[in-house]
């Protein structure tokens, strides 16, 4: 049987098989659900509301909606299988937006010295007493100006024949690092560019960079549509796992989403991408390992072993990347399974692997790494923070996209919002959550075991939806950091020092450049410390990428930061468990305590 | 209009559209014509006879038909357009037949110590106390096994995981110098192979080798199907010129017959392709391009200039040739232009670079490659002789397969024949017309000059067909041996020796393999010294293939002989139309003089 299904308030129509779910639908009706569990029913994320048809209650609708909402016809819509004609509502916030991105970073000086140059040759026409190949002719050229042997790319050996003799024996070469990647007729060396990625669990950032001066030129981003599989890492390694074309799925993603920022942004720049000659890239092990088409199962279980750590230079064309056909990608070295070159990018950008004083930087994605240390020594360590702060796991939690609440004021008792995008909100996203938490505390409606004074708090609430804070989004949160905090306490413990040690907290990523760093200290996510001492540095990842793009220098850094960095597993340690429970409680404040005398 | 065109004796009928040429419509009902001049009209070969039907008369048959043979329906099929339903014979001489191809050389003992090698690991599986990842746990491995370091291909790295946990951390690891080009569970080390090749012009030879004795285990051999784009190099340099699509019609055709050697030769041994995990190739200039699809064009005109002469080392696969996915091929590197790397392996395999006396090797396939010299010095040179010798631009000439005349006795006035495959003569090879030409002058049918004492002697005659040593012939072969004679002459002179101080001549290719010395040294080919110092070394080039296969050492020698020899440019020479214009000339024997003496 074939059921016709009337998605609202778009109005559109699709007829779709009987058993085929909501979800799969809406997607081929052109409507992305969000479904950060990858459709497995075991996030509640997916909601519709049937307005008629098909209503049979799945086990995961049981667990995630309550009595009335069942009677008002929401569903799971990965759940809810066709089994009639349908009209059905798909909320704002079921739906996937595109997320606010954090594209810039904290930018750091440095020579522009990139592992691809072009060079301008005048060539002598061969003759019959003067008997070159016309590689060798190149060849004998390079070495001249350069001092530096050069070997051949066999494409460019290709067009090298006519090229030399079209344009009068004057041609550019580009050089990778030695390699010949292309050949071009007269002087073209105005024209380098390079792109720089940072691959993220949630989010992919893209820009071409002008290798001659270092100098953005167009920068794109989009949603990592891996998302669709799964909002975390575990549910995509899974997929590699139980589904025999995991791997291919997801590595597919990637590269179409990597493709559509690559055309995006040369259309921005106006170049061709087949004047983009060199990549590189960083992300989390597993995205590294996703990028690459290596299967990431054994990262995520014990004894969380990545496949490979070193850095990886390849044909992007290989990978179906499409920039010149010839060129290099690079992706920076992992530290560990957990601790990816996105870390690695981290330290570069901000060199604290240079630095005399003690520093600390933590990056918050879809996970949390911390690192810590100076020019003598440096710790890592990456915590499963994550998803909560990226709303995941939270009630009316959602991306930091449109209609997401990122900012919480409680002023006289009244609660104020700010919304991105501005108008009515849809959820609340990771920085609003944290600044909710820290107003409560305040506010004393929750205590420091995180115990709130009444059942749920509500932020906003109008005939339509009651977005509410809930008992069970603040544990979540004190998971979470908790996690963070009782890795720092680790790492410090481990370097034998204390926070008076710590000169400065460096916030990286998204999330640490949204948040409100008073937040942050308030419910302990970050060592408590004097404000001016806490940073936020962008999306350092990213500039590290750009970093290695633009600098061999920067490029033998990031190897010897991977080398060097010394990774702390902290699940195979006896004292997390401990430092971890401490850390779930919010810290008592002075004003808490001048209250407590008060009250007292 | 579509004609209706039946083949006889075979019987096959095929429809085409009008405007068709019968060689066209042969091709399409499965019958391969021999045109070695690429169907242009301008070799006489592609012979057929109409029976009924389009009998229109071109230049070119006017060129080469007799007025009976018009009468009699005799057509060039390249030029002959279909016009009407047609009854067409194609006679025997006319069909490419798989020629008599020579596989085996004379072998060197050398060291095998391929660069190729499979190492036997047990590693140590990781733990939450033994953090590698697996390519480390590798790497640290092969290190401590042989010294050096391993770097990763990303094909081999992405089996990693599941193999190393498929067969309890025990692997086999195959290195290709270095690089990890495949792992595999458990000891395979004694399934590793190799394949040689030798690109002719004419024919493609290749035998997979195993890697660990250095043994051949099969062999297989085909005409190069870039014959049916002409039978030289200058034609298929042409095509590349004329044809937009002709140098990727050249490429895919060889690559066509390498994969179908590939899988005989994989068939005869009993193993998979997937154990080849290596591949050498020589051949000349031409044919290198053509392989890696690098346009030869410059080749052919002043200043004769090719596009690399480097060894070049890529993988096998990129170029669709079907064995290990991660083989690396190494084609040898080349001289100049018109001295290949098949000249390299027949110095490689004659070991002429490392003697202490002077050696000359002439090596003639489709060209006649001669190099002279020794340890102190080698000169090389390439002539245009080879045509000729394979039966190329002579009356009856054929290549030399079933069917052709193969050696020619003249006993009491009577003439004695061998065919190859015995039975009725379809024509005459090059062996076979090097031999007659030897007789007549013994005969004094010929005179020095070349003059015959008749206008044409005949070999054979029956009802069906008449074949004649012809005046033209003659002077076809004395400017194919006149222009091999001019160049040993010319080596002789900038090395500034005598006949005297060679001590020995190598005679290497199928040519030089099938000939009989006394009639190579009657005619003048090779200089005239004792049959003793003359001998045969058989397929050379494709010997020294072999060795670079099996021996690091042998790919040392190779860099080192292509980049010493001296190449002597003929063309280039004052003194080589004199030289030339004495060598056409047969020379004055004993028994000529005993007879001028006794007709005086």
């Amino acid at each position: 049987m074939v059921y016709k299904i009337k998605f609202q308030p778009d109005g559109r129509v699709i007829h779709v098989p009987g058993g085929t779910t909501v979800k799969e639908a809406a997607r081929l009706a052109g409507i992305v659900i969000d479904t950060p569990c990858g459709g497995t029913g075991t996030c509640g994320k997916c909601l519709v509301q049937v307005i008629s048809g098909s209503t049979e209650i799945s086990l995961s609708d049981r667990k995630f909606l309550s009595e009335d909402e069942l009677l008002e016809g929401y569903r799971l819509s990965c759940m809810l299988k066709s089994s009639a004609d349908s009209v059905v509502r798909i909320p704002d916030e079921t739906r996937l937006h595109v997320q606010k991105i954090l594209t810039y970073g904290e930018e750091k000086e440095f020579k522009v010295n990139p592992t691809v140059e072009k060079i301008f040759l005048e060539l002598t026409p061969p003759a019959l007493d003067y008997q070159v190949s016309d590689f060798e002719n190149l060849e004998e050229k390079v070495l001249k100006l350069t001092g530096k042997p050069v070997y051949a790319n066999l494409k460019a050996i290709r067009e090298l024949p006519h090229i030399i003799r079209s344009s009068d024996f004057k041609i550019t070469a580009t050089l990778d690092d030695g390699e010949l990647i292309n050949i071009e007729p007269q002087d073209t060396r105005n024209e380098c560019y390079g792109m720089c990625f940072d691959i993220g669990t949630t989010t992919v950032v893209g820009a071409i960079v002008d290798l001659n001066t270092g100098k953005e030129v167009a920068i794109s981003s989009r949603m990592n549509d891996q998302v669709i599989y799964g909002d975390d890492i575990i549910f995509r390694i899974n997929l590699t796992i139980n589904d025999k074309n995991g791997l291919s799925k997801l590595h597919n993603k990637v590269i179409e989403v990597i493709n559509t920022i690559i055309e995006d942004a040369a259309l921005q720049a106006g170049i061709s991408r087949n004047k983009i000659y060199s990549m590189t890239a960083v992300g989390n092990t597993t995205m590294h390992h996703l990028l690459l088409g290596i299967p990431p199962q054994f990262i995520a279980s014990a004894p969380y072993i990545p496949v490979v750590k070193e850095l990886v230079k390849i044909k992007a064309h290989d990978l179906g990347i499409e920039i010149h056909p010839n060129a290099n990608l690079r992706v920076l070295p992992n530290i560990s399974a957990f601790v990816g070159s996105d870390s690695v990018g981290v330290m570069l950008a901000s060199q604290l692997h240079r630095g005399d004083d003690i520093r600390l930087a933590i990056d918050i994605g879809t996970n949390g790494e911390i690192m810590l240390g100076n020019k003598k020594r440096i710790l890592a360590s990456s915590t499963a923070a994550g998803p909560a702060f990226e709303g995941i796991h939270i009630r009316h939690g959602m991306r930091a996209s449109v209609g997401a609440i990122e900012s919480v004021h409680i002023i006289d008792g009244k609660v104020k919002l700010g919304v991105i995008g501005g108008g009515v909100p849809a959820g609340i996203c990771g920085s609003g959550i944290v600044d909710a938490i820290s107003e409560m505390l305040k506010e004393h409606l929750i205590d420091e075991t995180g115990r709130m004074a009444v059942p749920s708090f509500s932020l906003f609430k109008d005939g339509h939806k009651d977005i509410t804070i809930t008992q069970r989004d603040i544990r979540e949160i004190q998971v979470a950091k908790g996690a963070i905090q009782a890795g720092i306490e680790i790492l410090k413990k481990e370097l034998g020092i204390k926070t008076e040690s710590i000169s400065e907290i460096l916030l990286a990523g998204a999330f640490g450049n949204y948040i409100k760093k008073e937040s942050a200290l308030r419910i302990g996510l970050i060592p408590s410390m004097g404000l001016e001492r806490v940073r936020s540095i962008g999306n350092a990842a990213f500039v590290g990428s750009k970093m290695a793009l633009c600098s061999k220098d920067a490029i033998r850094e990031a190897i010897e930061i991977a080398k060097n960095t010394e990774q702390i597993e902290l699940s195979g340690r006896p004292d997390f468990q401990e430092e971890f429970a401490n850390a779930m409680s919010f810290p008592v404040t002075n004003s808490d305590l001048q209250y407590s005398r008060v009250s007292a």
